[in-house]
């Protein structure tokens, strides 16, 4: 393989920019050329492709977002939309592509590969939602950003005594809230993978305060259970909460410089994505398990360690789904009192 | 005078802390001793008052907050109030109180004082409102706190070419909006004490993505204007905005470690503070002026210097009130395009 | 086991306070009592032992440091130190005890084991050079921290084309210096466990900026290879180095709060070392293995997966010492091109 | 004037890219172009030049060091590389240069104002030792950065018990080491403005520990006087210093995303030079002088508030010197007990 195209796709997340500046750099170094995509899949579409040199991504590792700029674009899981990308591929005398994303683009990925150019996935998402791997490049940065705002939130609420229900992104994740609430000592964690009884939430809150002695008490919320008003319009019904504040920290966990982790992980992920176009192989995620770089087939039989499947019906079936961590949820039960 | 307490009033804000300690550090070197009020007034009024050492206040420059809570109590503005607090003054043996917090918290101060309890102001508040002050403790480490949200905001927004608006803190003064927004290369800043024009808005936002090849938009709003949420009604109707995302940065802006220049303000006011009350003087409020610490009667005429005066039929009048930078709204506009 | 104490020994690590806190709460919910020693093995033996509660260790999980302080105690080898330390715990009525700190402190937990006082030690270095567990408590922030320096570096040694020398800390292991150099796109990385030239070294900076078009060059160096300083200076008999600087990060990289990681792991850790020794079990090590909380006896055969067994002449063997990831190094060449 | 150019001189600093960027935006809606000169003078001598547009400074006033490289040129100061760089300007039909530097790129501006081609300084240098203005552009995030890295060493030196020797950055002036050391609580400041007695620094040491009670012992000391390393030796010899330890902040002070204050200070800062050179003014440095824009010549006479004079025989007198504020190392003796 001579040639290949980086592209990011989807939600961005911290990394990405680290992600694209591994498998630049990374190829080059085996020798071959590589082009970036702006706009994902969009831009593959309308053309918007242009060669990146090893330069063009220096001091890239540490900024957050995507340099390539990322979209939605829901047209490419249909034939036409693939059958232009695929012109413009040919147009630049493009060999293989790597997509960083969320599944949405591993989709794509597929697809390319069945048309005979060999794509591979990268797992870039803040919510570490992603079959294939134990952490996503994002959710790293995105969950030390939270705990820094709450940190902050958790000097004001002590200074009142007040209950904050902070909302945390993650889709249908709880990971974010997860992590986020153990590492600052949430009070409560309510997350969409476990059931929840809001006149515990109400009791325990006044607890706290009452029996236990607490300064303030912090609920943090995974989005994916109810928006924070929401929660907080069910908690108003179930107790008496007269200094109740809800904060949702939203697209500010999108941003910032990447962790460590996070660089390091991108750098991994970004170099052996490479390596594996380079042995033509495509219709592949990288991921990491155990702490080892690993990879999957997108599309295949759950035999077959492949990440989706499809049932009979041509309905896409997610072998292995990423499970959250709820022993942390009980772990934090016993830590925050 | 031998001893004096010192309490923290009204909304926290970073640096209350620092202040607390330079309060206390500066009273015993000057060989006086220190009390600290708990929940300001109220405590005061409560009797939640307690001796603090040298030792008890290692370590609190940094953290924010503020160790001694805080609350607001209305209840002090009524005679009956203040009685019960100067009951307790007299019961600790304190001679003089120093009173951290905004403007409501100085008529607490004035009471005591004409009580014959002398008390001091100091200015602690995010919002930089107060009169008699350039800058309030908590208003430089607020600022950065926004400035760096926003900086992670804008890398997601130029991810996408999306439009943010951002609800910042400031409660009727447009303080905290214009330097974050100045700092953070805002698109445009609205802000209570300036005129605006939805449709300009809008017209502006389309005319940077088409026109300027902006690949984002970044409108910083005080809470003082309205509610982002109703800002992004009123932009809805305005105009075409197919991908307008809205933040509120809440609480988290009255958190965190304070900045030099809080630290270094607080220390200062703190001291200054101090020495007031050893010389026997009260009903004053401390601040900076052109980098010099200064102090002004809370209450008097205006030829006085006064912060406030009372009308004849016994209103509050704000001498000199704190003005906004609207040449910084001036100096946005020629820079962000 | 109805009560249990907590200290901390060695070098302090960011994270510490977490897993302290960690203990204490997850005690006390297993219906124990918990009692803090300061100053680790030497106020064991001082007698410097009191009792904590739950409310004691609020807002401590977000503190660096350790706030029950720490302090290498060699004397605590001895018989004699030994046996002072088991007066104490008698008097105090303590059962056992968590230790968290490097190897050093796990001879004294297998120390008080064997003399019938269940002892477990939990992992608490910046290093990450401790054998039994993937990483260390402190390690995440401390690379983190050195991460946010060199980013700063680099952007001075950008504006001026500079070489910049970066000491890091680490001990005898290089892991800081590869997660470090690999996340802020260092140039170059040295570490013990790998051989260099330093003809190369210079060969590559030269041919970085002649060839490669670089506009800095930044060379991350494990303080176990040798300082910074001299590290220049044979740099300097080795190549033309007309701009050349040399930081040594230092002990900034014990501190800080530490981060999500960080304090989830020491969460995870902490509330393992007390179930351990709810179930009567000491001389035990905990850490994580493959992201799961795994425990493995201090000293013992290689056979039972004991960190460290015994020659026939005494000497200490440590079995899987901890290793470095020299596919790190390995990478960072292709990528840093 | 329809054509100016940027650049910038000497060590650089934090917001020296917010500066560039407010120079390019207010020039463009003044209706001029502007171009940017690569590494200060030397490029200006040397034809590195090249037009800037709005675009181009984009995101550029979040981050550190200087896009436009910097450089020191002492050639500049002789006739012959003033005349080069004049060649150049007129090559590229550039009527007018703001430079952003210390006071050794002010007199380059003189010289290309005295040659007809009027240039403005605007103070760009951490250190804070610049005369004509309160603030230099940098001071604040130097500031700050400094804090953060004491708030670290506090947190491992208060759980070893430790002394710390910080040594910060500076050149002749104690301004960093002033404000860090108040901003940090530290228990000494060392300023080469100011006397001190290594013997009254140790016995302070001792006495804090003793009779203090204090748990360590931070003191900063300015570069001006003499290195840590110096500085410890000293210590060493006047007292008995177990535990002592050295760290110097070095060139991490120099890097580093700007404070929303130097953003502020660099935008305003910016747009003023601009307008001067609109009006056709040079010869001129901007400043902040109790938080008013203001401009002072830079070579005339005192009378004139010029910035330097020069005396018959040609020696430069700096007319009212920077001086450090000394009033703020009384305030933090009495602060840190």
């Amino acid at each position: 393989m001579k040639r290949i195209a980086v592209l990011s796709s989807g939600g961005d997340a911290p990394g990405m920019n680290a992600a694209i500046r591994a498998v630049v750099r990374k190829a080059i170094s085996e020798g071959m050329e590589v082009y970036g995509v702006n706009h994902g899949y969009a831009g593959l579409v309308a053309g918007d492709i242009f060669p990146i040199s090893s330069r063009d991504v220096g001091d890239k590792i540490s900024r957050g977002g995507t340099f390539l700029y990322s979209a939605r674009y829901p047209e490419f899981a249909k034939l036409e939309g693939q059958l232009a990308g695929i012109e413009q591929l040919k147009k630049n005398g493009i060999e293989g592509v790597v997509v960083i994303g969320g599944d949405g683009s591993y989709h794509g990925a597929m697809r390319l590969t069945e048309h005979g150019f060999p794509a591979v996935g990268i797992p870039g998402t803040i919510d570490n939602d992603i079959a294939g791997t134990d952490f996503t490049i994002g959710f790293d940065t995105a969950v030390n950003t939270a705990v820094d705002a709450i940190d902050k939130l958790r000097d004001t609420s002590s200074s009142h005594g007040r209950t904050f229900v902070v909302e945390v992104m993650g889709r249908n994740a709880g990971d974010i809230a997860l992590w986020a609430g153990i590492s600052s000592g949430a009070d409560q964690i309510i997350v969409p993978e476990e059931e929840f009884d809001i006149n515990v939430v109400a009791e325990t809150i006044e607890n706290d305060f009452k029996k236990q002695g607490k300064s303030h008490h912090i609920i943090v919320l995974a989005e994916g259970v109810m928006s924070g008003l929401e929660f907080a319009e069910k908690l108003k019904e179930a107790g008496d909460m007269s200094d109740l504040r809800v904060t949702n920290l939203g697209h500010i966990l999108r941003g910032g410089s990447p962790t460590a982790r996070d660089r390091v992980l991108a750098s991994r992920l970004g170099a052996h994505a490479v390596e594996l176009l380079k042995e033509g192989r495509g219709g592949l995620a990288v991921g990491i398990h155990n702490e080892d770089i690993v990879e999957s087939p997108i599309l295949g039989t759950a035999e077959e360690n492949a990440l989706f499947s499809l049932s009979e019906d041509g309905k896409i079936i997610v072998n292995n789904p990423h499970k959250a961590r709820l022993d942390f949820a009980k772990l934090n039960r016993s830590l925050s009192r």
